[in-house]
Order: C-alpha cells, then sequence, then structure tokens
C-alpha cells in the first residue's frame, strides 16, 4: 500500500524510543496509529499520555497487553484477574478502544485445563470491560508458544472462545505470525469475521532461519508468511481497520530507530 | 514402564557415539530397538550394519530420513525423488521396515503449493516402496518447521495424506514433541490407529523455555508433554510397537553419553 494512515505501530515494535519520542517519529513517517504496551506507559500519567499522542494526530489502536489468565493457584488465578481489571482501566485512562489478550498457559497444567482457566478469566473480567466500553482481544499464539505463553494457538480455538461469549465486548487479535501456517486459515478468518470478531491485525514476516523464539520476527516481506493473500482474506471479511506492525527483534533494536522506521515504511510500501 | 523391550533409540539422541558403540551401549541398557540416521551410515556397509544391529539383539525399527520433496526447480524435485528411492534401498539393506520421511517446505513456496508436491513426491516414491517391501512414515512436523522443514504439521494433514493413497505402505509417524498442542490430538489419534496408519511413536519433552528451535529436546518428563494421556490414545489404537526415544540436544550430547543413557533408561521407568 502506498497510503500509509492506517499503518499502526506498536511501541515495543521501536523498544529503545521512549513514547513521546516514538509518537513523534511515527507521525513522521505518515503512521496513522499507535498500539501502546504497558511498559511505555512505566512512570507517566495514562490519561496525559493518551492525550498526548492524539495532540500528535495519532490513533490509540490498542493496548497491550493483558491475559495470562491460568496459574497453579487460586491465589495467583485471581491475581491475574485483578491485573486485568487494572489494564481495562489503563486501557479507559489511555483512551484504545481494544485490550490485547495474551491468554497464558502453564506448563504444570495440561491445556484443556489453561484453556478452562482462560475462559474462567475472560469471564470474571469480561463485566468490567463491558462497564468501561473497552473489547477484549483474544490473541491466539504461535503452538510454540503453547506451553507457557497461551494455551489459545490457532484461530478457530479463538473464535470458539469470542463465541462462547454472547458480547460486543470480546472478539480476536488476528497475528500473521501466530496464524500464517494454519490449515484452514482462509476458512477461518471468514468465519472469524462474520461473526463480528475479527477487532485487530497485527504483520511481520516470519524468517528462514529464526534465531530465537521470541526476538527475531522479520519484516514485512523477508520472510514466508503469504500476507497479500491474508490481508485479502481478513479484508474481504470487512476488516477496514488499522494494519498493525508488530515486531520483537534484537536486530532492529540494536539499529538506529529512525532508520528502521524507514525500513518499516518501505516494506509497508511494497509488501502490505 | 519398568520393562525396557519396547525401547527403542534413535542413533542421533547418542549423536556423539559411533552406531557401533551406540548398538552396544543400548543392549546393555535393556533397550530393544534402534532406529538408524542416514548419518550413522557413512562409510560403513549398510547390509553388514543392519546384520550386527541384528547380532547384538536389537530390533531395527526404522531408518531416517527421507522427505524434503519441494524446492522451486523441476530438477530439485527430481533429485529429491531420486534420493528417496536411495533412502528405500538404503532402508531395505539395512533390513528396516519403515523410512520416516520428514516432508519438507520451501520458504519460497506457498505451503499448498509444497504440500502438492509433497503428493506428488510421495507418489512418485511409493511404487518403489511397495516393490522394496518398504513402509513410508510421513511424520507431522510442528508448526515452527513450515517454513523451511514441513509443511505438514498437524496430524490431520498426515492422514489426509496417508489416506489419499490406498497402500498398505504408507502410514504416519507420530512425534509427541512436534503434535502435543493438537487441539484436536485425541480424536485424530483414534482416526489414524483406526485407518491402520499409525506406523511409529518417538518421544521426548518440551522443556520450558525452550533455548533452541532444534537442539534443546528434553528428556521425558522434563517438560510439559502429557506423554502418558498421549500414550494411553496411541494404545488404545492399539499400537503396541516400539517406543523410540528421539532427542536433538546440545546439552546431552555434551555428556558422557553412558551418563545420558542412564538418564533415558529412568526417565523411560519413571515417564513413559
Amino acid at each position: 500500500m502506498e497510503d500509509l494512515s492506517r499503518l499502526c505501530i506498536h511501541t515495543v515494535t521501536t523498544k529503545p524510543w521512549p513514547i513521546e519520542e516514538a509518537a513523534a517519529a511515527y507521525v513522521r513517517a505518515g503512521a496513522g496509529g499507535i498500539s501502546v504496551w504497558r511498559e511505555a506507559l512505566a512512570g507517566r500519567n495514562i490519561r496525559q499520555t493518551g492525550q498526548m499522542l492524539r495532540e500528535c494526530g495519532l490513533t490509540v489502536v490498542s493496548h497491550v497487553r493483558g491475559g495470562f489468565f491460568p496459574a497453579l493457584s487460586a491465589g495467583e488465578r485471581q491475581a491475574a484477574i485483578d491485573d486485568n481489571k487494572e489494564m481495562i482501566d489503563e486501557t479507559a485512562e489511555l483512551g484504545a478502544p481494544l485490550l490485547v489478550l495474551v491468554c497464558g498457559a502453564h506448563p504444570g497444567l495440561a491445556l484443556e485445563e489453561s484453556r478452562r482457566q482462560i475462559q474462567a478469566g475472560i469471564a470474571a473480567v469480561l463485566p468490567h470491560a463491558e462497564a468501561c466500553g473497552i473489547r477484549l482481544g483474544i490473541e491466539p499464539l504461535h503452538p510454540m508458544y503453547a506451553d507457557s505463553r497461551s494455551a489459545v494457538n490457532t484461530l478457530a480455538q479463538a473464535s470458539d472462545l469470542a463465541e462462547a461469549f454472547d458480547s460486543d465486548y470480546l472478539g480476536v487479535v488476528y497475528d500473521v505470525y501466530h496464524l500464517w501456517w494454519d490449515p484452514h486459515l482462509e476458512r477461518e478468518t471468514a468465519r472469524c469475521a462474520a461473526a463480528g470478531n475479527l477487532l485487530a491485525f497485527h504483520v511481520c514476516d516470519w524468517k528462514t532461519p529464526t534465531e530465537d523464539f521470541l526476538l527475531d520476527r522479520g519484516l514485512m516481506g523477508e520472510g514466508c508468511i503469504p500476507l497479500r493473500d491474508i490481508r485479502g482474506w481478513v479484508e474481504a471479511g470487512g476488516f477496514d481497520g488499522f494494519i498493525e506492525v508488530e515486531i520483537f527483534s534484537r536486530q532492529y533494536w540494536a539499529m538506529d530507530q529512525n532508520a528502521f522506521l524507514e525500513l518499516i515504511a518501505a516494506a509497508w510500501r511494497s509488501h502490505v
């Protein structure tokens, strides 16, 4: 796409920058949106920071990230619920419409039990989200994170979970890095969109080889993800929101971040 | 299990040992079987090596590994087919009944195209396998290998592929490392077994954290895979063959291999 107005960047993508510097740079680059990681707000007034972002001309697309519901003890599970309610409050203060949920998993629990605890956790926090007018977005994570980050690993599982609740305030966050390999991705994308659950769309790429389980994501076009096909399926379902660049990368964080931002804009124009 | 007679070890598990030393050590440990990686046969007469293994008292369970069918050019695809035919010949010389297929993937090809090329590759080599009396086993690989090692990433996909051919000489190799996260594992295990396609069963564990995409597998019991549950599903389907320990691990390869073999036997008794 030539037009960068639908480009949203996650603060973690340019992690070395404080959020004030990131926001100014994103605007200079032509991006229209920002998704804010909790870490980027440390030591700041959240409401004022949200205001500052809007005054820069950015749409605050989402707050990242709640979730991590499964735990071995009831006390830890309650602490996670309390923390998620706090994140919902922070999302409202920030003025973002959406809180992304990385649902969690625990290596000491069966996946089915982690999923039950995730559903119970969502049930415990969803009324607070509804009261605050904040949407919760279940982000399915790649199966390589099934041990400790998420027991929700396919788009079908995320849709099942979203559909188990009758709420306009619960849906799915769709990240190509986690989902590109899914054998039923086209069909499940259509299902997710038709149910009104496709709340957000994250992009990056899968490099060959990938050197690190977490911190070696690629720029769009640098890997094997058929991004144009997937974007087509997502938009065929009616999605016309921001397309969010979320890249965790030791390699890119080590670069000059202005130069990295130029690479993001170029990758956007050539590959999104 | 107390009884080690169904224990089969892959030569790559104790990679520092030459196959002769490995075989003697496996027998001393009480193991009943060995699966032989091609690399372990380098510079040896294959027929005599198979004979040596049987004279030690070991059953030669499988030869590892053929496959890697997808490629960008027809010439490379033909080379893969030729290589697989050679591996089938080697499997027969070794006296193993089964050749494991890691089917392949190419980051420059769509997954669907890689899958078409895999099916075409199997079609091209299966008659030779049948003529030699060798079974081919499709091993689904974890989705984290979908870029370059296998476009077959779920048990359902492997069963679909096996069922697309009407042959007693094609089935599935089932590895808990690749499949444990699968949302439909119990159901698909029953389907695979009922179709007579469950040809082999590989075990190890998934560590938290896992430090390397390839070389950080854990000993049974060291991670989060519900091995007893999965073994129950596999055996409920009628599988009573060898249970194969296949561990790639820089950590364990760096150990004294006799001490590692003791750990394998202990993990077998406590966790398989």
